[in-house]
């Protein structure tokens, strides 16, 4: 294979769920439309590359330097949603239900990977919940050891305060088989439970 | 979501082997490998839209007229490995057992997607054949009803010349289960069955 070829492949398939098979198939599919896919393709890379970045203010990532959401004066400024990165910024854009402004951590803390509190942006957390018009800090982060002790941490950091500090509800995901769940989550499910009548 | 984030999401998530979860996750990956990764990638891609074009004698894809394969004096000239597309001819490599060259056709024939011999690269085929140092056609084609339709219309093509005409044997995939093989297969791997001893 021509080497210009093999090193792109290489590349793509260095992407999340890209192996060298799909990268191959992937590279093909692009040189079959080349106008309508692969030079935009190339183009919108280089641009967002050099253009994106995190939101002075939450994190999240923008061609501004206030992202769109914090621009937005009709979402909620009394509700901050914590969550680890971007990526679950998105999904719960997705899910379409807050309508509040987010706060991206970067991550956990983690005793194994050595992440503590000066690597997340914690002490931004706390100056923007000091801004008076805050009520609520919702502590979205995974139901992972690592995930609880990051949101009893920045819980704790905020007790002084007198925010409401909340968390997401544990339970059966909407869905889920019951006999797919771990025990925690039943058990977390059958104390949370709920009256129907 | 930034509206440039979401065209380059929307663009990756048509390549094949990539759905919209998966794009999300390569542009996250991208964005926090920029000057090691995307980058890189946006200038291949743009540079191998413009410079990787078809062999003009075999269709495979190169940065030159003459692909590698062509070019390379050490392969044998008397075998031409007939393929429906390059995706093919890079799997044929991959096993590195033939020593030849290609012949790229550019699909095969389709009565459902209306495609005809003057659509593939069949003439060009016909004209190589007739050059005087070729012995042998292989035909490397799907084992389906439009594969072996083309096959066997380039063997009555080629039937006047006094050239081998090939094409690979059927039969059980090495490693395959023999009762996730269809009957077809099986049927065929049984009468070209082979001596042990
Ligand atoms: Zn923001
Ligand atoms: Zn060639």
């Amino acid at each position: 294979m021509d080497s210009s070829l093999e090193n792109l492949i290489r590349r793509l398939g260095r992407l999340p769920g890209l192996g060298p098979r799909s990268a191959r198939r992937a590279v093909l599919f692009l040189l079959k439309n080349r106008d309508r896919l692969m030079l935009p393709l190339a183009q919108e890379l280089h641009d967002i590359a050099r253009t994106v970045r995190p939101c002075v203010d939450c994190g999240n990532l923008d061609t501004a330097d206030l992202c769109h959401i914090c621009r937005d004066d009709r979402r909620d400024k009394s509700r901050i949603c914590v969550v680890e990165d971007v990526g679950d910024l998105w999904a719960m854009e997705r899910a379409a239900v807050f309508r509040g402004r987010y706060h991206v951590l970067g991550g956990t803390l983690s005793a194994l990977d050595g992440r503590g509190p000066d690597d997340l942006a914690i002490d931004r957390l706390l100056r923007r919940a000091q801004a008076g018009e805050v009520v609520e800090i919702i502590l979205a982060l995974s139901a992972t050891v690592d995930g609880q002790t990051t949101a009893h941490y920045i819980a704790e950091k905020l007790a002084p305060s007198n925010l409401d500090v909340t968390r997401l509800a544990h339970g059966v995901p909407v869905g889920g088989e019951l006999d797919y769940l771990d025990d925690g989550t039943l058990a977390q499910a059958l104390k949370a439970r709920a009256k129907m009548n």
